[in-house]
């Protein structure tokens, strides 16, 4: 195991953190809250000097790493940064507890949008900026980020990137790591600014609009209000839906229409699956709710609304649907595993394994029929071999797994079953707002500080897609490499 | 597709239903209960000329079958033996709608446990004994049965086995496949014997000990009482608990044990595993419930008591679990997708797939840090190969995919998501009794009619190991075969 590489990544990952609290220093200064700004000072100090003593604590570096060390510095990344970018909330004295203060701050960096804030309207315009902006840091992957902006040294990029990103398969889309990175940061940028205008254009103030704009970029979900989006104009709910549901596709598509290969992209058998569930989705719970609101186009807004927020995982809300039928809710609590498509900001299983599970299971099927014929597989038009279909059949079970485990952890606490699975299904798919009591309109708030530990080891296992942080928890990773 | 081989077995196994019908009838002659014994007359009246029908139409049959005829046959078997299983409790008028009467018969033979009696107390003797005798048919297989006793056709057997029995791979335990049937008979027939006794020993009168016997034998549930096993004394609950958790072993271990091979018997991995999660369970719900009862042998009974019935899907209850605290719910929960070892009466996953998916995760874990390695995982002494792995994830994914689709058509119903959770899993699995409106004091009554023909499906689904239920819905398993 190299230590020196992942302490020398982990001090510039950090590092980098301390200037980006530059910008809610700013706005806090912006709007006169001394007490704030001082704690993003302060903590942007700490932050700095710790990257300083690691880089040069690991000054005599062997560049060479393996994919384990990829695995590792990925987990202990989203891990400090969670920890480090906490304390800002405790010193300004928004969230006083750090317990809580951690969590809310994991859930920001792994855009689940998850919140123990009982009243979220209190908070001072600093945190509310840190919290939100940290959504937009953690929906294209932190260390992409790293690798965008710091010159790349060989060899290790794509194995960080791969342990990354979401979605079974990783494509450099360039031949260069650090420039396919750019390239997803570039559009990543330049999408949310169109947010931000056209919200503004629709009377949201800036501050307003960047706010809400980083929530549906990172697929997060964090607001500023109370009801979420439901106190805004139609307008700007619908310009939410519509972006949330474009930051849960795929990245790489949007690459191929900017270099003009239109066919290529829509040619994405996930894209269309993704599609075709929203669009099912929708229209079932239409018919379901009824006249539960007084004209269709509110009905369908709030459907519409509802279901980009929950598929891709951000957690947005214009309406308390924990009072929807059972029906519209199973359908939401389905989605809510299945999640965004690979290479976006979205958590969940992820469409595309959706897909590979579904084509297994039709391969499986007729091979029953026909025992001799040779079936194959194909996705986005490769044949797929045995083991990426494996793969995926064992990314599903270690899910559901995992999944299993949080619930027991999560269910010694004295709710429901209800809530208790909700809660685990939304901390851990990235989500944010489960169900009863912890439904949209209500909060993480009365959970025990252990319990809201295990569900931010959650978010992070989710974000990460389980194998970073898990590998980084069994001894035999850090064991010695054998020669 | 060989129609008439399909109409043939079907023919021979309504013929052996029409003769298993003597018993109830005796039954309700004994206890002068003469309306109920004219329904089985006349039932079974019905079905000699059904079988007689089948059997002349098929004369000129060609004995070959395939994989996909196997497949067809047990499904159409277990549906219509359902059917026909269900008209004597309509006309004894104990269950007037036939609705209900159906899901009651394939919760009977499915050995789920189910109920649409809001009072079982008032069935009459005839009644309640068939119905629990339908657990005991089911519970090893009405086809394997039907190989026990009928003098086999070269080549059908194994496909009928392999589609019938539960767990992801069959052997065959002796060279002929009727001699396997007859010996895994033998050995059901002499462990319930045995439960007889011992409940008649401990003051159980001879009609009860046998309607218990059969729910325990089939892994079932069904009883008499309204409190289940609540009512009786401890030393029949623990006699019980034992009889549930030695039906949850697969039956070849004591094929093994009869031939002396104890090295082999005490080796499987399955059997340790299911050990292992029972003595965990029962631990972990003992120190949950703390001073709930009053002391501690009667707070072990209940916990050993809860979890033998649910791991092995049988659903008999000692106490109203749904008040034991969120935790132990959950792991009860939990325990309902584990199910029984393969090659038992019991329903949900299996252990030993649990088992081979959790092998399959330390493997893809072991291929993620040594990516050069070559790695193997070995179940029960032998190595796997990548199509049985591949195999176990596909059916867990295919398990999961009907699961959602189950739980969203029942979540039509207006109860809580608890409710619609717990009944899609207690008859997918076919465990019996959920938690809240369908906990162990409840009923499946309040269910709409099509709800209840939906839950049938579920409990088939899952007693026939999902394949061949579905595939004979594929239009293209009913296709001409290509030469």
């Amino acid at each position: 195991m190299n230590l020196k590489m992942i302490f020398y990544t982990l001090g510039r990952i950090i590092g980098i953190e301390a200037i980006l609290m530059l910008l809610p220093l700013g706005v806090s200064m912006i709007y006169g809250e001394w007490n704030t700004a001082l704690a993003f000072l302060l903590t942007a100090a700490g932050a700095l000097i710790i990257s300083a003593a690691l880089y040069c604590l690991t000054r005599n570096r062997n560049k060479t790493i393996y994919a384990r060390e990829g695995f590792v510095i990925v987990a202990l990344a989203w891990l400090s940064l969670s920890a480090i970018g906490a304390v800002p909330f405790v010193l300004s004295g928004d969230i006083p507890s750090y317990v809580d203060a951690f969590f809310e701050t994991v859930s920001g960096f792994t855009t689940t949008g998850a919140s123990i804030l009982r009243n979220v309207e209190i908070l001072t315009r600093g945190a509310a900026f840190w919290r939100s902006f940290s959504h937009f840091i953690g929906g294209m992957g932190v260390l992409v980020l790293m690798m965008a902006i710091i010159p790349d040294e060989d060899g290790r990029s794509i194995h960080i990137m791969r342990a990354e990103m979401p979605g079974p398969v990783v494509d450099k889309i360039v031949p260069r790591v650090k420039n396919t990175a750019k390239i997803l940061y570039l559009i990543y940028i330049a999408m949310t600014l169109v947010e931000i205008a056209m919200l503004c254009f629709g009377g949201m103030s800036l501050f307003e609009s960047a706010i809400h704009s980083f929530g549906t970029a990172g697929t997060g979900g964090f607001g500023i209000m109370a009801d979420s989006i439901g106190g805004y104009s139609p307008y700007c709910q619908w310009v939410i839906t519509v972006f949330m549901l474009l930051f849960g596709v795929n990245f790489n598509l949007y690459y191929l229409l900017l270099i003009k290969r239109f066919c290529s992209a829509v040619k994405s058998e996930e894209l269309w699956a993704y599609v075709g569930i929203v669009a099912a989705s929708v229209a079932a719970i239409v018919v379901n709710l009824g006249n539960m609101y007084s004209t269709f186009a509110e009905t369908l807004r709030h459907s519409a609304f509802q279901v980009a927020s929950i598929i891709t995982t951000t957690g947005y809300s214009t309406v308390d649907f924990d009072m929807w039928p059972g029906f519209s809710k199973a359908i939401l609590l389905m989605l809510m595993f299945v999640g965004g498509c690979a290479g976006s900001t979205a958590g969940g299983l992820k469409v595309s394994r959706v897909v590979l599970l579904f084509k297994s299971i039709k391969c499986e099927v007729r091979q029953m029929l026909h025992p001799r014929a040779v079936t194959t597989v194909k996705f986005e038009g490769k044949p797929l071999d045995e083991a990426v279909r494996s793969g995926v059949g064992t990314y599903f079970a270690l899910y559901a797994l995992l999944f299993g485990l949080i619930f027991l952890i999560v269910s010694f606490e004295p709710f429901d079953l209800e809530t208790s699975f909700s809660a685990t299904a939304a901390c851990f798919n990235n989500v944010g707002p489960g169900f009863a009591a912890v439904g949209p309109i209500q909060s993480y708030a009365d959970y025990s500080g252990f319990t809201k530990l295990v569900l931010s080891f959650a978010m992070l296992l989710g974000r990460l897609e389980l194998y970073p942080l898990l590998l980084t928890l069994i001894p035999s990773t850090w064991a010695r490499k054998k020669k």
